[in-house]
């Protein structure tokens, strides 16, 4: 009996250690292919370079999902298909402009700006009017109305530079930008101008989403560069009378036509089962949304290509999913759990890439406790890579919507100094990528939807 | 008995956690100060801009001595000096050239070159002769000495784009620069053309120090660009009997006089032992030697200023390096060992930082493996840093000479994927370098020997 039994822990381990052999054999498939003559680099140049920045609704966004849906097809899918999707459809017009106009010299001076998206503009005339700097959305709640009534807020709150990951500072600095109208308008502001989300100290505004409610006054909302909130916080305080005169054009128009855009590996076993990989197509109007989220579209069709050059037969259907709107709304997302829901597909695991494309790191993850051991087991093989980091909870915004389907949620980690350099602002462009660092990426996800894809979740 | 046990049980584990907390605390504080108020990205900028590359024997090597010393007095250092150092000085004099003659058009054609550092110059007037194109080293030992007879050799052998970490494929990929002469000399070869060490495809040249035997003719040798290197090749298939013109003007002069210049905080305990932290000073002629490694000096002059903010009272002598000639001869390296050894100082541990100023990613280490041992046990006070990578074996050339004297070795290993971007071309500038990435290394290296100061090794 201790006979049989020893051969039987025997086989079982030498079985157990063939099969981590092998994965690790297919994982260095993936990653040389990736690095050596990988195609999502290539494809982000001609995403960035050809269409440029892609908002919701405009031209270039739909030229994004022609682009996609041809070159899913082109890079060897077996299926692709559009999924059609209302989206907001905000303008910013013509460039808009802020002014110091100091109360005692005629010595104007101009400041980095950019409209907040989803603001209103400043109607037919600019606003001229004096200023208030506010240290934090929290001070706003003990200060006097009489501050504040018939003034521009200048809102001084600084992102965490400490953090040593510069998500967790985002994280908490998300809001001075969501909430900044809705806690300003109500004390009688008549815009608000917020210090750029960003931990460093540069030239320029960084733009991204704000929100109104409806029982609140929209008011005009903008971003100045980190080193102007500076220059303005010192003016403010020599003269406190100054002016400024904001010029802002942008507008929200009717909800406009869109799609998500998905390739499909078909599944040879699970024949109702699905893994997404995705990011979004979507991006804010200034760069190329190159990192945000170009990276994250080109390396999910990347993960169907490195599994079929790795010789992966996928026993579950495999979707790269382009999501639309992940910028101002989540239509996208929103849409893809619907007709997940509605077309009875069990979607086990989603993985997004929405952190940019920088060198990986890891997985947040977000789901089930059992799943999440069971991806720890698997640390071992993505260690080669220099990939460490499974702690931090999170998924991404565009599968969000599949965590109450019980899909299991994973975000790509990658290294984080760099984002808030050129989060929403004009330094999100190709140059500022990095091939190797784009493919590691790539390559990172297609090992994980391979060990997802053969043991199941 | 078991109950007094229990309580040198319970007190030790106490002491010992507070120990633990103490440490964490001291280690966020070098942190935060790094993140939020480092002088390492304001000191770069200066060694950069104000004097650029710094070949050994260069007047802006002199300039960067003059500089650092100062530098490390303004920025606190208990004692600043230097050491006699005598450098090899080469010079690259006018800029090289490279021009493919085809040997049916006279459609010349220009090629990104730079001289390889310490090369002899092709003398009064330009080379022009056939080119025989070899793949690698090794193809050289099978190669008859015809096909080579009077040729320039073109050594089109590729830096293996595949490792996940760059160093590695730099390892192997070195010995093509250094041996490139005295490998083709011998066979007949007039001059060699190398493709840069590289993994990527790029449009830029590569230099960096390659060597010559006292038995073999010394002849000059240069790099082209990757994607000049793909451009030659194609063409030689076409047309094997093209020509290239080479006009190089390098030259060495006698050695010269340099230093070494050395920042300490004294110590309060062990008046006679020592921990160094290093860079080094010198650089290629090119570009601005900000990666490399202006970087590593302005973090080592970093490391004792945190210590002082985060109120270290060093126990032990606390060094900042920063090291002449690492890049053609360590010549600097080699003296600060020669002077240790002669003033009798025993140096327990010394950390280099030469590897560029990217996100820090833990620490290579050479040395005795029960310090090792001791180290890997602090490893969980990294990993709230992101910092986990203790795994691989080296130091850094400036240190290691003081192996010999059971100096335990320590190299900072930051992220790899940007490095060869920038290594030894007109990259290296200050405008490539991040802010949090540097400053995040100045501080993971502060952390080290705050912890080897405190518990020794």
């Amino acid at each position: 009996m201790k006979y049989i039994l020893a051969i039987v822990v025997f086989l079982s381990f030498s079985f157990y250690s063939q099969a981590q052999k092998e994965d690790s054999l297919i994982i260095r498939k993936i990653f040389d292919e990736s690095l050596e003559k990988g195609e999502a680099y290539n494809h982000l140049r001609v995403l960035c370079k050809n269409i440029g920045n892609r908002l919701s609704g405009s031209p270039q966004a739909e030229a994004a999902v022609r682009w996609t849906e041809k070159s899913m097809k082109d890079f060897g899918a077996d299926t692709v298909f559009k999924q059609d999707v209302m989206v907001p459809h905000w303008q910013r017009g013509e460039r808009e402009k802020a002014t110091i106009f100091p109360s005692k010299s005629r010595n104007i001076i101009p400041l980095n700006v950019l409209a907040l998206g989803g603001s209103v503009g400043t109607g037919n005339s600019p606003l001229l009017a004096g200023v208030t700097e506010v240290e934090s959305l929290e001070a706003l709640d003990n200060i006097s109305p009489e501050a504040i009534k018939g003034k521009i807020v200048f809102l001084n709150e600084r992102m965490d530079a400490k953090k040593a990951n510069t998500f967790e500072a985002y994280d908490n600095a998300f809001m001075i930008r969501w909430a900044c109208a809705v806690k300003t308008a109500p004390l009688g502001a008549i815009a608000v101008i917020i210090r750029s989300v960003n931990p460093s100290l540069d030239d320029f505004p960084h733009t991204g989403v704000m929100n109104y409610a409806d029982s609140v006054q929209k008011i005009p909302a903008c971003a100045i560069s980190t080193n102007d909130a500076e220059k303005l916080s010192l003016m403010l305080k020599k003269d406190p009378s100054l002016k400024i005169k904001l010029e802002m054009h942008c507008k929200m128009l009717p909800d406009a036509p869109s799609y998500n855009v998905v390739g499909q590996l078909n599944g040879s076993e699970f024949k109702d089962e699905y893994l997404v990989v995705g990011g979004h197509l979507d991006s804010w109007d200034i760069g190329e949304g190159a990192h945000d989220d170009g990276a994250g579209v080109v390396q999910s069709m990347e993960v169907l290509n490195l599994l079929k050059k790795a010789g992966v037969v996928p026993r579950h259907n495999i979707r790269a999913v382009a999501f639309m709107n992940e910028e101002n709304g989540n239509r996208g997302g929103k849409k893809y759990a619907e007709l997940s829901l509605q077309n009875k597909e069990k979607h086990i695991a989603a993985i997004e890439s929405d952190a940019g494309g920088f060198t990986p790191r890891g997985f947040f993850m977000k789901g089930d406790s059992l799943q999440r051991e069971k991806i720890l087991k698997w640390k071992h093989l993505f260690a080669p890579y220099m990939i460490h980091s499974f702690e931090l909870e999170g998924g991404g915004v565009d599968i969000g919507p599949l965590l109450k389907q019980n899909t299991f949620l994973l975000g790509l980690f990658p290294d984080t100094q760099r984002y808030f350099d050129i989060h929403h602002n004009p330094n999100d462009v190709f140059e500022n990528v990095n091939r190797r660092e784009l493919q590691l990426g790539a390559a990172t996800m297609a090992a994980m939807i391979y060990l997802i894809d053969k043991y199941g979740l």
